[in-house]
């Protein structure tokens, strides 16, 4: 493969146009699009009418007149439509965790008798910080993590819920969520999965593959910007049960009556807790209008082919080696990010960034590249992996001022 | 009180030239920043700064370059030296619900053997909600809602918290928070104050009236903009006593080192839990810089002065006699805005706002006025009450375009 193959790629690649929806900087390789999803044209200017016409000139009257107080379910059927969900069942709201705490106690709820979440040791911490918060609130709840391969047989009589993630944050390892979910449901558990790393990057069939419960990330290949509001799922079938404690004002069924009392609104809704941050909101709201009639497999297809150029290139150089792959070679079996283990992979991914090409670092010795498909290029990931050889063959990682400081964040 | 006058009260006014800080618009009588803050120039150019170039130009770098990742805790401080909070105590975070979740889950804890949540009927209904929720999930705990005269005699050996809300949403009463929070150590109840309407329009001293938690809302007096994140406050005496069921992974003792487990991190950090909307969080970072250097006393001041003028005017026409005072009389028992009831309050409140008057209905029958003292004009108070005069002398607000719809947002 020459760099002119590369381009050749470009110009054959159906999303090639989509890059240009976006703000990206001159002279940035951006493989970090799996931690912050760039900034399009049209979040830059959605959130600048917002502040300035709706929030400035209109004030308090843009809850109604520009339907703010819509947009948690408005843009939760933006994100159904990228994760196989009907209408009625997805909400844009709060953090993953946030979300994740509600979606979770439901689910215990629902599996009265049953008292153990049941995870992967791997999954995202944060997931199993939530779970852990949870299970020490809720009494005789018990979080149990065993290995991934583990998972099948542990899936016994006491596992009221199967909580994963779909795309392994740091290894990209991919689950197959119909298959897991199939065999949860054929042990009486319920499942929720983690989307963070895989929707937006790949066609997702949540209905059909009658998951119970989901919750995602706004701000990663959805492009939601920095911080920007997640998301939750909840089966239609489920919603005749959902009982969660965190019962804010707007999942009242009749949130302006100022009722004293709480009464649930119907279906999904009932998820919903406090006052939307409408800023943040408004740009993923944006953001998600890239993906209107754009083919998810499409997607998936070429996330496939970015990475797996980008793994053959790397493999053709001894030099690089060292570089230990940590990611399922199997293409079908891992998400849209690679990462490699190598001893300094703390100074590689800083020297990498000097050079411009945006990478992540993960303790203690991971080097993370996202390869998101509507923005990034064949060329760039050409060029990223001739930036990391001459970094590599160099030595020049080894420089001071590549070296981990005290405080990695 | 003639109009004069009441220019001549502005030309005296020591807060007169914060007006020009905000983007109101011409035309508009703004009675209203009690429920959304209006745009300052400062939250404008900050959101815009930070779309465009901290996430556009510099994408994820910024979570370090431009120290997103310390903004709860320096938003926070920014509100603890309005609230009279030394450091370390104070942070911005999700909504208020979610944070009254949190340190009322907290307090629970504190307060082993006790388990009743005390508050009051009338408290702000997002409130009760969030203290049923976690009612009905704490094991054993009652809500217990009385009126706010029966609160003081309430107070016995099995409450565990005292949950009120400062000033009033829809009446504008405010408690003796000092008073309240003494009798309630007193009986060995903690407290937690809902600083909603009160935060940024008065003079506060958590500290010195020895609060335990509180917490309050970024979009009101503050000027976040629409759902901006709130805050919470949680006295240093009790940090080594917290724990809630929010573990997230912002509230790590080393977020970055992804953990399986979750170590909190010392201090109120612990209260943090997903990734916070920096978008949002920008705003109201750069709004709340307007109150560097002023003095709330001279804000609560104002504030009085404003409240009390449209009060004397408003009742020297006999005209709107039927518009019946339900704030408190007395200044000091209430906090920045006033609410009249009135059978027509709605169509009263549609009229006010197609004539350029921005005010509030809250069912069934309350129309609320709210008086910012950074922005309002004596003078807009004096027309405020002609016009609202005109709307009543005419039985313009009987005119169906003015009627009630059957959904009210």
């Amino acid at each position: 493969m020459t760099r002119d193959e590369a381009c050749a790629l470009d110009g054959d690649d159906s999303l090639a146009q989509q890059r240009s929806a976006f703000a990206l900087p001159d002279g940035v390789i951006y493989l970090d699009g799996n931690s912050l999803g760039p900034l399009s044209h049209a979040a830059r200017d959605r959130v600048q009418e917002v502040v300035a016409q709706q929030w400035g000139e209109q004030l308090i009257q843009s809850w109604n007149v520009h339907h703010w107080i819509d947009l948690p379910l408005r843009v939760g059927e933006k994100i159904a439509a990228l994760i196989g969900a009907a209408p009625g069942q997805t909400l844009c709201c709060d953090s993953t965790s946030v979300n994740l705490f509600k979606v979770l106690s439901c689910a215990l709820h629902l599996q009265a008798g049953r008292s153990v979440i049941l995870t992967e040791a791997q999954n995202f911490p944060a997931d199993l910080y939530i779970a852990e918060g949870l299970g020490r609130f809720a009494n005789g709840c018990e979080v149990r993590t065993v290995s991934a391969d583990a998972l099948e047989a542990s899936l016994d009589t006491d596992v009221a819920v199967l909580l994963l993630t779909h795309v392994n944050f740091k290894s990209a390892a991919m689950h197959d969520m119909a298959r897991l979910t199939r065999l949860a449901h054929e042990h009486g558990a319920l499942v929720v999965w983690d989307l963070a790393h895989s929707a937006g990057a790949m066609p997702l069939e949540l209905d059909e593959w009658q998951v119970d419960f989901a919750v995602g990330c706004g701000y990663k290949y959805l492009n939601g910007g920095p911080g920007a509001p997640a998301f939750l799922y909840a089966a239609t079938r489920h919603h005749a049960g959902i009982r969660q404690p965190l019962t804010g004002w707007m999942g009242h069924s009749n949130p302006f009556a100022f009722a004293p009392d709480y009464t649930p609104a119907s279906g999904v809704q009932q998820f919903l807790c406090g006052t939307p941050a409408i800023l943040s909101m408004a740009a993923l709201d944006a953001a998600l209008d890239q993906f209107a009639g754009l083919d998810l497999q499409a997607v998936r297809t070429k996330s496939v082919c970015l990475t797996q150029l980008f793994l053959d290139l790397k493999e053709s150089h001894q030099e690089l080696s060292a570089l230990r792959l940590v990611s399922p070679r199997e293409a079908e079996q891992r998400g849209s990010h690679l990462a490699f283990a190598h001893a300094d992979a703390y100074a590689i991914c800083q020297a990498l960034i000097a050079a411009g090409v945006i990478v992540d670092f993960r303790a203690p010795d991971i080097l993370r590249l996202g390869f998101t498909p509507l923005t990034l290029r064949y060329a760039e990931v050409y060029d990223a992996v001739e930036i990391l050889l001459e970094i590599v063959r160099s030595a020049r990682y080894q420089a001071p001022e590549f070296a981990r400081r005290a405080r990695v964040t």
